[in-house]
């Protein structure tokens, strides 16, 4: 029995689904200051890519995983660009 | 002319080369408290077994990617658990 697909799987699912809780903690903080704006933009052109690529191969786990993280991480941006006037505020009290 | 590995090489640099800003960023700010710890590690967790992946395929690619993502999200959470006091700080100026 060979578990290499099983390993691959796990991994993908793992790595797609660890945007979750970061965009729910964002969400609830309604904070994203210590969050890179250059990691969420080219982890986004990444996916992107990595999106183009599924197509190409037809490899629907790759399309399913890069279009959900796609998704999650424009949220993140979103939000962040929308709490940036929070996070600058000079007393940021820990909520 | 297939430009399809191509773009698959391309993106693993990206999604890869994506912590290289948030590292940055958490040691220079000294802030990690807008992270999600359960994101980190969760991804951790993925990489590792994308290396595992990498490892049982004999694909180098894999391996020196995930190598180096493991890396940078390792230094991440020692960074968020190292700056955690300052983080809890009440009134914590915008820097």
């Amino acid at each position: 029995m060979n578990l290499t697909p099983y390993i691959g799987l796990l991994a993908g699912l793992l790595t797609s689904g660890a945007a979750i809780p970061q965009v729910l903690q964002t969400y609830r903080t309604k904070h994203a200051r210590d969050l890179s704006m250059w990691q969420l933009v080219l982890l986004n052109l990444g996916m992107a890519l990595w999106l183009v690529y599924g197509i190409f191969l037809n490899d629907l786990p790759l399309i399913l995983a890069n279009t959900f993280s796609i998704a999650c991480y424009t949220g993140l941006i979103a939000m962040k660009l929308r709490y940036a006037a929070r996070d600058r505020a000079a007393c940021d009290k820990f909520d």
